[in-house]
């Protein structure tokens, strides 16, 4: 069975770009990744990791689009698995490259929400809940971790002021990469009295929604090697489904078990709202109810996380990856933390599904 | 490498189904297609082939909930591929099971179109074309296909005539199957009087959108044997991505050639106008400016094709998977056509791209 390695990664800065449109921001990370590399890549495979393109721009047919605007021919796929998109498409390359037949896959996650008022957005975004008895009686993914949070508060005892430890590390980390959407740092007292969104969930609590495009450069071991001396192996991944739960996230623990016993340097974690960044914290072992308040332990986010780096919809997962990647090589110009393992927890909005990917230099 | 096998399929009709919603649609599929398996199956990958929920359901996580509903935990991926959504998720299964790590994907095509007006369907639909320089502009689909029409025409010496002669096919093939939407036989007179669409393109020349569901069970062979005696192989599939062209259907002629030198008994198209599946049999070998001439003598879309069949979107593919299997088999309920070998052409609405999938009996 071939191994299989990122040989290449690239990413925008995720910002609001009015100027341009999905596929010009595709096209820009596509075009930063092939910089890198040492020869003319023809991917076997383009898999656009994309959920809101219907929505935020009327588009569909997202891969064949940009293998044309390539100028290349290749397999096709855009995936969508709701905030959980990028996972979803690194994990179908993890495979379609383990059967050998196929050799290199292009994945470009890209999204566009920054051209929307943040009510269309709640609503898009919503689309991730249950249509009949969720979405459709009136529930955002906000009242969600609304409710996740007051029963989190009562179960262990604690004080809206423990989730607010988490933007307040997110920033810090965030304004160090050059990437992060949000660049700058913010103090506790903030974040407290920042806007109140649904109670007791406030604004820092939430994913800064933006513009963005991020691309890896999936191989075999000996196409990989040719590309460039700088990879990481995909050592394994995991995928898992449940139910919406309060305060449990079962898929995320569901997809680690698929990887066994992991002992992570680093990792990348899908914190949609603060109370997620705790509940996946705690499915992978860090004490319940404790979590937030031992941040300076734990080497997860120097990315800034969705807080902070900003949070482009379904090319997330592909950011996280491109950020672990670049961790591994010593090469990520933000905040670093040196190892030869890293983890991304890629998750949809609310974790009715999981994706975790294994990385190693 | 294992063999990869179809196990089992299922279709619902094709209609509109105002008391049913997506997953109802989608669930109702499932259901039918564990009634034909031997074991009770517990599939590593759901795959959701869908391309317009966003638009018509306003939903994404689309294969996530689908496993939520159906009570299971597994590798959730939505794939989309404008109406090429259904060959890009065979061919996706194809070779996650060639990789051997994973041995049963459940593939469910899913689409609902049936509750909308047709102004907001060619809306939707028109969102395959590229967007600043085709969509934004105002063109359509099907002013699209008017104008092939119009130079098929011209280059080739022919009038409306010629293009009625596919419907009258498609509908008598049709009126024989139990899950087609358009079950009733037309003839030239009445093709060639309906409603114009875009000059010269009729109403009979485009595909008859409504709601549908298909589900196909992908394993590897040990596990597929054990599920049903009722297989076929999946031989091979090919892929290929094109500008549009006028008069040509470019991916076809990749999609094809990555098979090699194939020779099938039969084959279901994608015939999203009466003017592609021309040109599509016309990629395929059969002469040009004549293929519609010689219908009596090809054994194409045993079904009725989109035409009458009916066109469920991402659902599409999905369903003509399911029906050259079923043919396979000797179980289709409708117009039969005996042979060994068969083949899917799923290509999206203008043939930007274009899937290829072998089946072997």
């Amino acid at each position: 069975m071939p191994n299989v390695l990122i040989s290449a990664t690239s990413m925008i800065k995720i910002d609001r770009y009015y100027e341009y449109d999905l596929m010009d921001l595709a096209t820009q990370a596509v075009v930063k990744l092939l910089e890198k590399t040492n020869e003319n890549i023809k991917p076997d495979v383009v898999i656009f990791s994309n959920t809101y393109a219907e929505k935020t721009v009327s588009q569909v047919s997202l891969a064949s689009k940009l293998c044309n605007n390539l100028g290349i021919s290749a397999m096709p796929i855009r995936i969508e698995n709701g905030d959980a998109s990028g996972g979803a498409a690194v994990s179908t390359a993890y495979y379609l490259l383990k059967s050998g037949e196929i050799k290199s896959a292009l994945i470009v996650g890209a999204e566009k929400m920054g051209d929307f008022p943040a009510s269309y957005l709640n609503e898009i975004v919503s689309e991730n809940l249950n249509e009949k008895y969720q979405e459709k009686v009136g529930l955002t993914t906000q009242s969600f971790s609304a409710i996740q949070m007051k029963e989190y508060m009562k179960k262990y005892g604690v004080t809206y002021d423990y989730f607010a430890q988490w933007p307040v590390y997110m920033h810090k980390y965030g304004s160090e990469n050059p990437y992060a959407y949000l660049k700058f740092p913010v103090d506790l007292k903030t974040v407290k009295e920042s806007q109140l969104v649904s109670d007791p969930l406030r604004i820092f609590d939430t994913a800064a929604r933006a513009d963005g495009a991020s691309a890896i450069l999936m191989t075999n071991e000996e196409l990989g090697k040719k590309i460039s001396e700088n990879y990481v192996k995909v050592k394994a991944v995991g995928f898992s489904t449940s139910e919406f739960r309060i305060g449990e996230i079962p898929s995320v623990h569901g997809a680690l078990k698929t990887l066994g016993d992991v002992k992570a340097d680093l990792m990348e974690i899908h914190d949609s709202f603060s109370i997620n960044a705790a509940l996946i914290l705690e499915e992978m072992g860090y004490p319940r109810g404790k979590s937030l308040d031992n941040l300076n332990e734990i080497p997860v986010n120097p990315s800034g996380g969705l807080k902070s780096r900003g949070y482009p919809g379904g090319a997330t997962g592909i950011y996280q990856v491109s950020e672990i990647t670049q961790q591994l090589l010593g090469v990520f110009p933000g905040h670093r933390i040196s190892g030869n393992k890293g983890l991304v927890i890629s998750t949809d909005e609310l974790g009715t599904s999981a994706y975790t990917i294994l990385l190693e230099r």
